[in-house]
């Protein structure tokens, strides 16, 4: 199952012509899932060739204009096309409030339901589960109140080994029952372990999306064991100190972070664009964690089974 | 004196790949003038090598969001890169409520003052005057309160011509005299007319930006003489009806209005995202008025003397 992450923006708050305002699809299933929308978003979306109705969901880590100024051309560009079902963002309080007083103040009509869910930035909670997908906020450790994303995939039932439904002649409730755990009793009293009858589905794969944040130990305990990590590196070693006193992270405390967390590939992005290039930044994060890429616009990044 | 209009955005609502939402940039002797900031404008401005501290005025036709959604990051990035001279924004009544909304309910300190300037949409008014240009709002009809912009250079003092600043031994309060458009009195009686001693500067330019609206005769009557309209063409003739309905204009409207002003050169824009190309809107337009240029996105016009 297609399990991967569209990079739409990597810049953090001034966008650049090679950078844009942060913004990412991931993709699960062929099912898009917008996870912040910086201005210029709608645009890079229709760079990639993502249909807007298939957007059903948006999870916006804070309020931050350069993480949702983007919103107000998204709502009313899906407007335009004739959108007819609902539209879920999710985020801290505040969102509706704001988007609401855009376009009552304009008196612009949004033809479909948006549904505004607000989301803690003070514990964890599960906010959304899909039948593939459950997705986890995680409050973060910045300027304004701000939660990092879990997307995880939920573990499937298992295959039945096709040469022992012939075998046994299962019928569709034996075959339903092995899948959800249960051994097999055949007429004469013997017993077929489960784990004889099936063939298991792959581990779950895992997604954490943590932007804006400084680092912050305690935060990736909940995290722990994330296949794939996305963590701000909003700035070089060299410029520690202005991270720390705007809440951001080094390149090398987010390569502390993908360590803590066990991570199998760490994704650094929200870069300053005090810096011409930043590959000294990816550099930096290498010398702590060997297996990380840097986050650039229109990169797809898959999920695999680590 | 350099006097020209960049595009920035050339497409109605919906923004597509080739074209950016509506905004351009008037400059007048490297002072540029930003009109109207649909979203992604900043990053047009960056892509043309405009500086964003050079921009002390934006005038917004309308509170329809394709043409000023671009204010909130725009206003964001002046401020991250520390300005802090004065912004003046003009537009119809109520942007100061929207922009202050976003940023109070995201408490965004902006660091510079921003001075809105309510204009109205009812009639004409002198909204702005520099050494160089004087700016006129002027109401247009469109399905929400709509103005269109009309700038024009200033009539600048005549030069005297240097032969005779030598031969009559001119003085600087002679020729303040003669440059307002007095005759020269000699110690002799004689009298030098003015029309002798000058070489006069050329009729002064003057540029219309008329979107969105649809066509009404008697708006023109105030733009009779412009060098250059630009005028709204969302739809092809074919569309007509449509373009009527949403208070729009046809290409061949477009270029009615310039017969009407008799302007030298239109270029149209604000094309639909519904026409995969616009060159058979074009063609409709040429055959109203020859004189036609559709504006494409990067492109400079400048405004000669006709």
């Amino acid at each position: 199952m297609e399990f991967g992450i569209r990079i739409l923006g990597s810049s953090s708050a001034l966008p650049t012509l090679k950078r844009n305002l942060p913004s990412q699809v991931l993709t699960f299933n062929k099912k898009p899932f917008l996870i912040d929308c910086g201005e210029g978003t709608q645009l890079q979306i229709r760079r990639q060739g993502i249909s807007f109705n298939k957007i059903d969901h948006i999870f916006i880590s804070h309020l931050h204009g350069d993480h949702f100024f983007g919103l107000f051309g998204m709502i009313s560009t899906m407007n335009l096309l004739g959108r007819n079902k609902p539209l879920h963002i999710f985020s801290p309080s505040g969102l509706e409030e704001i988007i609401k007083g855009v376009f009552n103040k304009t008196r612009t009509d949004i033809q479909y339901n948006i549904n505004y869910h607000t989301i803690s930035t003070k514990e964890a909670d599960d906010i959304l589960e899909t039948k593939w997908l459950k997705v986890t906020s995680l409050p973060l450790n910045h300027s304004k109140p701000v939660c990092g994303f879990l997307f995880q995939e939920k573990q499937q039932q298992p295959n039945v080994i096709k040469e022992y439904i012939e075998k046994y002649n299962l019928s569709i409730s034996d075959i339903v029952n092995i899948k959800s755990g249960n051994d097999l009793l055949l007429s004469s009293g013997k017993i077929i372990t489960n784990s004889e009858l099936v063939k298991p589905k792959p581990k779950p794969r895992s997604y954490a999306y943590f932007t804006d944040t400084k680092f912050v130990a305690e935060q990736y305990f909940s995290i722990k064991g994330v296949d794939v990590l996305y963590h701000e590196a909003t700035f070089a070693e060299e410029d520690k100190q202005l991270a720390h006193t705007t809440g951001h992270s080094t390149a090398m405390e987010a390569a502390s972070a993908a360590l803590e967390t066990d991570a199998k590939l760490l994704i650094i992005g929200h870069f300053s664009s005090r810096y011409k290039t930043h590959n000294h930044i990816l550099e930096e994060a290498k010398k702590v964690f060997k297996n990380t890429i840097s986050a650039e616009d229109g990169n797809y990044i898959e999920i695999t089974h680590y």
